[in-house]
């Protein structure tokens, strides 16, 4: 049953279907007095927008971002803020052949499965689409994480084998892969060409980078920032792993290569990915995760229909290439809205050590 | 603040410290009329214990569980199941040099940043020991699924750069460190042998399997079964990465060689790992997770203590020379707890679906 | 922080200010396959309506209902169903000189003392308003339990001190106060008429009826179905006190004439309000709720503004003379939403001791 | 399924049946740095046993409670809080006549048609017995207010009948039935003595006043403070209603009388029981509940049993004659739990809007 909400204190809650009418998210727990606007939030919303890179979707999604409540003069109030995006290039009729088939790699099968039925039209909720509420809605994070200073960057290191092995962070912003590494860039152009020839798609690897996070965030033993990122990532449709800090390669490490000495000056290393025993240690949080290629390529593909009769498909339709570029931006929205739950529910904490004193009007 | 209650409609709560009074477990929601006893809990129990293995710590743990509520005459009532285990043979007194100090890799400093004072007592409730509450509460989980006849299996592939090739399920539970290749078992053994002479220690990577899942567990977009998974998981210490089926191997596979074909007997392969949307499929879910070194080695280490001073340590006391084999049952477990979870939650889905009817005592 | 979610399996999260751009909720955990309609929506918020009955604010409140998502093809999908209501008709200027007053009997002190910041406008979130979107998400829980012949009525048995002493259902309907006693109705217009004229307000007392309602929903000790009927109850803003079945008067009872004695054929009477140990017992459930006068009043009131100054004020505006009968439709909804979710976990319990089983696509 | 945890950052989680082998509370987000000994929690604990007064139970309950976890050295720690208290005396075979009988106004039958088996041992889990570890976890909750000088009484302002007129805050802790009236007192004795001769059991109205509790408390719209006390009180067994500040009064009550006035130096007076809109407003809050009497009377009772014969009871045993006065710490400490929790959930949102600072270790 319900699976739509994820956060403690920051909690956020998204809706909508790829060929719906609308897809959104409700923000509830931003702290008031903050200034927020239709446009900070859309500026995230470009990020993933199709049609601007080769490879990606000619679909025309204008995902037009509507502020419907909490924020009064331009000013978040505390209560919760509703964002909506209305579909308006739906162009449904496209799916109707595949109404009664399962597309493998897609979750067609396992929607019908679970729910007994399922809406056909451009994988419904599991589609792609349904991360334009998660970009929202990570936009407030990002406007809340601006206070304490702490900013998230997530970039493409590999793309279809093709590895990044710069991290700079200037460049991410530069190109339409959110490559870190300008040679790399050229290559990963190059790489969607030849594959886009073949009418295949393309996996690769997203890191992402939080900076300035300060010590003490996480919740042992069940809502660790690690695991709570590790969730809030993998609910990401197309995530087949993750890492933390030195990740698989801690498998061949040593406890004395793997540890990260301690000075007066701070860690000497970060193999950790900022984090130790689940909570953040001051260091940056570095975590990386595999995106599979999309299942929507355009060679042909077994499978059966709702009668279980063997058919062969190819899917035709607006598809991207690769969810990389456009889940970039998703990964950095969901490690924000962990992020942004879990400073929270530490400054209770703080704020308790502190004794923090309330307002009091009628004080003399 | 809170954060060790994990679970919807199968809820587990832990407590403990590594050298307090006692560990536990609260099992709220496991369903009743089922026979329980304490000799079912410790098995799994026996499976994680130390001393039985070399390169494992010689500590004394007993770790006999008792059984405090939710069972009554040998059967579960559907009331809370708490269980405890109460520490013997702590031997505090070995940590005492440590009392101010940070080890390297550990969860000392960021305890400290957290909460602003610590017990540094074998690392208090950052231990490795506290996942004998996860396994006894896993024990539940696993009473649970094998009314449903599913299987949860975990095991090491991976030990300090050692591969098990082979998957010997039989093999598993026959040798001490749950590897499913008898020859890499040896090798295993060797290596372990050369790193404790080192004084080092190693890591590894563990395989989660389990069978007989039945399709539709998962609650999208943000519960879904792999997301879930990946939180349970990545909530053990020690572990810095996650893999679901081809796990990082989808950066380089294309997405007509990444999806799996579905024929009328079922799906041909299992990239997907067993899910497609966050939803399981019916196949054998596979996961892998990399486990990183025990930060207690024996060598000299940098670091610092409260006063901000640079001190060298060695770390002395019981330690175990890899998280390997200890962590296995605890990754079993932990994948139990979300599947007991995700099968309630679809049941009262499939359930409504079908229109169960509820029992009426007084009709006629 | 985060406070406008409610519900485990079916769940419910609203939004929306007074004066803002748009209510609506977020309805997560309908189950799949029901027909649902605007127009079924749009009849339940048809009765929490004003401008219908003498002593209801002139306001113009379309309240159109859209369901932006969680519906294909007419049937739930069992994804999240969003529904969302735009303001049409605010006139926020009228509240301008409230701008820096806090209204006796109001939230506008304390959401001040809360947020540090208000949205003075009809009292934003805090307004009678905010329930439009419990009537919705109510009118989703509502359609569910009709596939389980569960029917809640709500109905007004006491307006400032008129009671009603007969329990007519059908003449509820047919009364703009929602008051099941056609006698007592005729006596409650004219106090409001009375009262209109003096410029005060009146308050009430409400009781909810649940048919129906099958043995064993509630989950003890502290989600008892009583519990988390009171909570949702007494969420609804006006309400300042309960009552289960004998309510108060258990106080004067002794223990032989308050317990409800048990033969063949269920229950000889229903003191309990159908609910032992927190857990419904296959009786009506019966609730009361006490409604206070709604704090608008026309008669002048001392109060202070931010800068702590003291003011007199006559509230203007379009107002109620009471939150009744516009509360009623409220609190069946909110009894409905909590009744879903009670009703789905119980069913996956139910399901789990009948071993119900899985769907099998590929079964031979 | 699972319901046996209670709050949102200070969570509390309870176990444990009326003759099982213990009884107990996890007690999740408690701040660290907190001096906290068994002492103070046995001290909570004794408020609630029986065998001190007439009319209680002469049941001997040592009711000794252990710390298990989460507190080093005398001071908590952060990690949660694992507290027990082992039966000693639990006498079940005067329960064996019970075993396939439902007592009337006892939770024996909704227990049964929920999970299809039942602990007849003392009413098992729906025991009143359940409310030692509320207690235990309550007095948790009580060390943490007692750092904002926020404190609770409840006290008992009828029995049977007969009413308290005064409220002696300092004569409550000075009689045996928390009655802050001395008058009232006497008759109350007078009352029981009585009703214990017919074999009879008793109800009363119980208050509870938590004082110096900051503006600012509750989460709107769902979580609000009103609505978590609700929750919270009437989770207790034997509550049947339940008021806030005027409570029923407020239906006979108009706008004009009901509005507590602001002056400069605060509100005049306190009929909204010290919320408006949910959000504490600094006066003290107030709030009644009802108590059913005690369903276990030794007069004799219709019922039926599990092969629904009719059947005669007397239900002999050791038994109370009113929940009040046992019941009066519990409720205590459940409003202390949900204060707990808003004050945290509150602080987080004060320490954002302060931009409180994080500790930075390694700063120059």
């Amino acid at each position: 049953m319900a699976g739509n909400t994820i956060g403690t204190l920051f909690r956020v809650t998204t809706f909508g279907e790829s060929h719906g009418k609308a897809l959104g998210a409700v923000v509830d727990g931003c702290p008031p007095g903050l200034t927020l606007t239709e446009e900070y939030i859309q500026e995230e919303l470009e990020k993933r927008r199709p049609g601007k890179a080769k490879g990606e979707t000619p679909r025309k999604e204008a995902d037009k971002v509507e502020i419907l409540s909490g924020v009064f003069e331009g000013v978040t109030t505390g209560t919760p803020i509703a964002l909506v995006i209305y579909n308006i290039d739906p162009q449904s009729s496209a799916y109707e052949p595949l109404r009664e088939v399962f597309r493998p790699g897609h979750a067609d099968f396992t929607y019908f499965m679970k729910y007994g039925i399922r809406d056909h039209r451009g994988g419904g909720r599991a589609s792609g689409r349904e991360t334009v509420a998660r970009v929202a809605a990570g936009a407030v994070a990002k406007r809340v994480l601006e206070e304490y200073g702490i900013e998230v960057h997530a970039y493409t290191i590999n793309l279809g084998g093709v590895e990044a092995k710069e991290r700079d962070l200037n460049f991410i912003y530069q190109n339409r892969l959110f490559c870190p590494d300008p040679e790399a860039y050229k290559r990963m152009l190059q790489k969607i060409e030849e594959t886009a020839k073949e009418g295949d798609t393309l996996g690769g690897i997203v890191e992402i980078l939080a900076k300035n996070v300060p010590a003490g965030l996480g919740e042992p033993v069940f809502d660790k920032l690690s695991a709570d990122l590790a969730k809030a990532l993998c609910s990401v449709g197309a995530i087949k792993g993750l890492e933390i800090g030195a990740g698989f390669r801690v498998a061949t490490l040593k406890g004395s290569q793997n540890n990260d000495p301690i000075s007066p000056r701070g860690f000497l290393k970060n193999d950790a990915g900022g984090m130790l025993g689940g909570i953040s240690s001051g260091q940056d949080l570095i975590l990386r995760v595999a995106v599979k290629p999309i299942p929507s390529h355009r060679l042909p593909q077994r499978t059966v229909n709702l009668r279980k009769e063997e058919v062969e498909i190819q899917v035709g339709g607006r598809h991207d290439l690769s969810a990389i570029p456009r889940i970039v931006p998703v990964l950095s929205a969901m490690a924000r809205i962990v992020l942004v739950d879990h400073l929270l529910r530490q400054l209770a904490l703080l704020a308790f050590r502190a004794r923090l004193a309330f307002p009091d009007f009628f004080a003399p």
